[in-house]
Formats: structure tokens, sequence, C-alpha cells
């Protein structure tokens, strides 16, 4: 798909959302924030930590992901309300509703599913609109 | 603390972690994203919402932090492995671990908990460092 042809479909998506009628003030896109964290079916294997990793580093080719930060986890101080049991950490910008969905209907994306799902058990999503 | 002197405990802390001893290729600093979820104990009060980010705000002030992106749930398509259940999401980027522990210590975050504890049920915190 064309670069243009793509961007008139996320243009008319936006249309569809509702979200042409912000004020001039406003701008009329919000950045998404889609954070995923993957934990790994064999958490020690690290051929598989890297399969996933090297998976990921492909999703950058998407044109509607703006940034890709791929992590592990940190070696904070151990609370109780921080969760650092998962493998791998995906994190991706995108200027607004309509890229996101561009980025999963995106062949690939699908290919890396198709390719790297069999490694993991489990996928917690988090998908926030930035207010700043 | 001056700049200066904060800069000093940030290197000193990072020599502690044995995190000079990198190679010329290898960036001595490697980012740290920590990303805070919040559910509210009265997630329909737009008040409380207000407040909570009024708060977060003010974390943007202390000079360890490199971004802050304070979000709500987006409007993405309802799956399974998405959590949209939180009230705020609060993404931030550090230049090292020794930065995210003189933010956890400083006296701006210290009065935010203060201010703001009351206002939440439940925290979710994820901390990863970025292998880019």
């Amino acid at each position: 798909m064309s670069i243009s042809r793509r961007k008139f479909i996320a243009s008319t998506a936006m249309v569809g959302l509702g979200m042409n009628t912000v004020s001039a003030a406003t701008p009329a896109k919000t950045p998404l924030i889609h954070h995923v964290f993957f934990w790994l079916k064999n958490p020690n294997s690290k051929e598989d930590l890297q399969k996933l990793i090297d998976g990921l580093r492909t999703l950058a080719k998407i044109e509607t992901v703006k940034q890709l930060h791929i992590g592990v986890p940190a070696e904070t101080e151990k609370r109780d309300v921080i969760d650092n049991s998962y493998s791998v950490s995906e994190l991706m910008f995108f200027d607004d509703l309509a890229g996101q969905k561009i980025y999963q209907d995106h062949p690939i994306h699908k290919k890396f599913i198709e390719s790297c799902s069999s490694l993991w058990s489990k996928v917690q999503v988090y998908d926030s609109m930035d207010l700043n």
C-alpha cells in the first residue's frame, strides 16, 4: 500500500471516529501509547528471548509506528507494586487510533504473531491516549 | 540540591552498579522506561481524576525525568489481552537506574504521594531497560 493511500485511510478513519471535530486549539492527532508485556513459555531460554526480540524489531518497519522501544525488566528496587515477572516489553507510539489500527492489521504484524506467538504464554496490553 | 551535585551522585551510583565497565561501542547510559498505572478509588469522579493528573504534572519538574506522558485508556479495539480498567497512565523515561532512584527519593515525588495517594486504590508499575 502506498503512503498516500495509507494516509487517506487513516484520515478517513479519524473522520469516522469524530476526531475532526476538535477546536483549533486542540491538535487533531492525539498520540497513542501502546505498551505490551510478554511472558515467555520458557523464561530461561536465551534463544527464545532473542527470537522474540528479533521478531519485535521487524515491527519498526510499519510506517505508523512512530517510536519502538524494546526492553527487559529493569533492576529497580523490589516493591510489591512492581511487576518484573515479564520477559520482554514492547512500547510503541502512534499518532492516533487509526495508526494503531493500521499496525494491528499490517502484514508485518501478522507475520510477527505467526512466527512468535508460540514463544509466549501470556500477553498484557495497555493502550493510552497521551494528554500532554 | 544543585544540578552538579545531583549529577555527581548519579555518576557515583552508576559506578557502584558497575555501569561504567561497558565497551566503547556501548552507551554508558541505558534508558529506563517507568510505566505506572493508577486505579482511582472513585473511578467516576472527574474531580479525583483531575487531581491525580495535576499531581502527576508536578513530577515533570524533577530533573532526571526526561519524558513524562500522562494518559487515559485509549478507545482501541476490545480484546481480552487489553487492560483498560485503569484510570491514569504515567510513562516516564530516565537516562539510567540512578536517575530513577533520584526521582523516587525526590521531595516533589514524595509530596505527590502524600497529596494524591488517597485517591487511588491500586498502582501497577513496570520498569524496563530499553535495548534499542
